[in-house]
């Protein structure tokens, strides 16, 4: 195992427990794909339940977490102390992991590094260079002090996952681990069905390991604000009262999601909620807007802690993208008519709720659902406050419309919730603060690296088909 | 082939366009799996989209479907004649196949024939001795001169579906071919995940079939009211009218699923409106009641015609299996305090409600939610019909209480509508008419053949563990 983490990291594997370890002790399957849907292999990291061992960067973990219990609201004292961030290689996940490991939390990624997969597959780039995962965590740690632990494998795989629970022994599970694009989602039959069965399975199995190794512990599960889609009346956070006929309910909130990958969050949310009514799970659902920003406190501590920024037709976000386009003199591509209004925030934020939902767990038995944006802005909106901060930067910056690729209202009303993260503490960072300092003059930083390519829509929702695309540059 | 085939069967082969049939063209995938997340081989039956071949039964399939062509509601002439049952070989599948049959329209099954591996995993037999499905359209065509024809394949793997497909160009499909067991999708982990994996997958394989190759074809999806749940208002039929901080919107119903099975339904519904809105599918969700009763008038006309009939405690239906219980003296098991209600219908009103959706189809991009159900009782209410029916007859009918192996409220409020298909000319099949005749007499007619180990509820919602678990008699 050394010999084949060794060509990209320097690693040392070590056990809590015990000084000797047996990675690769369940015979046939190490390095075999048992789940053989899924593309990845995997590494087995520990050979038994009580036996703790894994890849952490020249130190064992030590646990530096708050010592204070939680009291939830039904006064059951619960003590978050061990996170387990999975899909903690990503925009958002390595953002969270670091500042949770700042914030003295316990921490271990686990990601089966896909992400990155997708960008050599699609030929795209993250506008920031990024380092290898193993390169990411030896930094943090020698920076800080702090060991942030490392499980790659797939949560699609059972064994894999269940290994790594019944190692990890989490408190709370952080689970960014899902295929998050929809245009992704939109590429062809294949990544249709890859996005559904990856996300949908994947949850599943963390729904079934929670109940079977770790039944106290909280799962924080990202959704998306996309789940609601635009209904012509306010958004509620989950719920809704409805009363008809002269009796009233409180109801799920109804979804219309608009893509597949926006689905399978739909999916994820009902299956959380039952396991949640029929097993005792305690769970919130962070339904999160469209995520700007690249800096944090953590990832702005070294070069090699720096996150990803993706601007391309794919996995780009409106914001991001257009920041990237003023800086390089590129048309701000509004889709359509621009009328299209979302939740928005910055990736400060973003860390910020996510530990805000760790140290309020819901209780046992409950589905939590937070709105989790802070401001609302229709694309419109967003080419124009660009357009100006532009200027100030001397920089000639236009907006054109250009086709819409997605099925979707372009003149809507919106008007979301998004109140109990506020509630928690919550301390919004204004886009109007940030928009000079963190986001336009971060792309004129970067802008020697944009591939102009990347930037226009690739995928229509109407045209996908059921052959695989192969997208090149 | 043929080899392959006549072990169980007498089958021959022919092509509608060409004598000359080539069925296993396409080198190594060829009986291999290449979706190997499942468990079936395929059998691929032609060879590209001119050439139409298939296994029939004696004969090369004829038309003799109804010639008249049906306007829709917005005005388009839609005139569906040749319709495909996925799942035709299952209970409400089978009876739907003949009756479409025998109706005049050109019918084709698709099925990978899992239902009955299910039973041979588990040891559970249907009450009523089944021919296998090469004998029962064999006897079909021989008593009434109908050919229905055969698919044997798995619908999540994409090759199988997109070659039967444009082999058999249908006008409408007929989606029954999921997993259809709530305590089955209770097991364990891996057939919690099966279910979901197998009907979410299929039914997304099925939508790009219909998008790439047969953009007008209907899909008429069977879905089941336990999407619903049992909210605390009335069940309206798939969509609401919510007046809220004095706006208004009709959204889709709030979904309260409780068990995997029904959860994957709800996956279904939320896939399927979404690719009415980007794509255009003309889509009717059934979302049926639960279903009792055995007889309809084309499995009543021969013995290799008859329908399944389960009765064990993770296939059977409750007033299905409270039949059989009154019949051998096995007190009948009401789950809990007994209060849950549910919509019933009989199966003869299953083949005349998805005979109706099919000759009164969705228009292009329209998503048309169906309540397919006659009368709602309590598990009390029912038990209380059988017991007093059964005096009747002789028998000495008690109920008893076990303890409730499912989550769910056992009192609650229900009142479900379901006037669309009555408005479309359903003519119910009333319990009460049907109860001695069709459901006691038959269930005493075949009592000699009851395992009663079977009747006890083996699968707990809340026992469900990671484990797979062998169930055994």
């Amino acid at each position: 195992m050394a010999q084949l983490l060794s060509s990209s990291c320097s690693l040392t594997l070590s056990s809590r427990n015990k000084p000797y370890l047996k990675p690769f002790d369940h015979g046939s399957t190490s390095f075999s794909c048992k789940n053989s849907t899924s593309p990845f292999r995997k590494i087995f990291l520990q050979e038994n339940k009580r036996r703790k061992c894994s890849v952490v960067v020249h130190a064992t973990a030590v646990s530096t977490s708050r010592e204070a219990p939680v009291q939830t609201s039904s006064g059951d004292l619960f003590k978050p102390k061990r996170v387990m961030v999975i899909g903690g290689d990503g925009y958002c996940g390595w953002a969270t992991a670091l500042h949770l490991s700042n914030k003295g939390y316990e921490v271990a990624i686990v990601d089966s590094l896909v992400r990155r997969l997708f960008d050599h597959q699609l030929g795209l780039d993250s506008l920031t260079p990024i380092s290898s995962i193993q390169n990411r965590l030896q930094r943090w740690k020698s920076l800080t002090g702090k060991s942030i632990e490392l499980y790659i494998g797939d949560i699609c795989d059972f064994e894999f996952l269940s290994e790594t629970f019944q190692s990890y022994e989490p408190d709370a599970v952080v689970h960014f681990g899902e295929q998050r694009s929809a245009p992704y989602s939109m590429i062809d039959r294949p990544r249709a069905v890859f996005t559904q069965q990856n996300n949908v399975i994947g949850t599943l199995n963390v729904l079934f390991a929670i109940k079977e190794f770790r039944e106290q512990c909280h799962l924080v599960k990202l959704g998306t604000m996309g789940e609601y889609g635009t209904p012509n009346i306010d958004i509620e956070e989950g719920f809704i009262t409805i009363t008809h006929n002269g009796r009233t309910d409180t109801l799920p909130y109804p979804k219309q999601a608009s893509s597949f990958y926006h689905l399978s969050k739909v999916h994820d949310s009902h299956n959380i909620a039952f396991t949640c009514k029929a097993w005792g799970i305690r769970a919130t659902d962070l339904n999160q807007g469209v995520v700007y920003g690249v800096r944090t406190d953590e990832t702005a501590m070294h070069e090699e802690l720096v996150n990803r920024f993706d601007y391309d037709g794919v996995f780009g976000t409106a914001l991001n993208r257009f920041c990237v386009q003023a800086a390089v003199g590129h048309p701000l591509t509004v889709y359509g008519k621009g009328g299209q209004t979302r939740g928005y925030l910055d990736i400060r934020d973003t860390v910020q709720c996510v530990e805000l939902a760790i140290a309020n767990p819901a209780n046992p038995g409950e589905f939590r659902v937070f709105n989790q944006f802070t401001e609302q802005f229709s694309v419109n909106q967003l080419a124009s406050l660009i357009t100006n901060a532009g200027e100030k930067l001397g920089l000639d910056v236009k907006a054109i419309s250009v086709p819409n690729p997605r099925v979707e209202a372009e003149e809507h009303y919106y008007n979301a919730k998004h109140t109990k993260l506020v509630e928690l503490g919550l301390k919004p960072h204004l886009l109007s603060d940030s928009l000079l300092d963190s986001l336009l003059n971060f792309a004129v930083q970067y802008k020697d690296r944009v591939d102009t390519k990347q930037i226009m829509p690739s995928v229509s929702w109407r045209k996908v088909g059921v052959k695989t695309k192969t997208i090149t540059n």
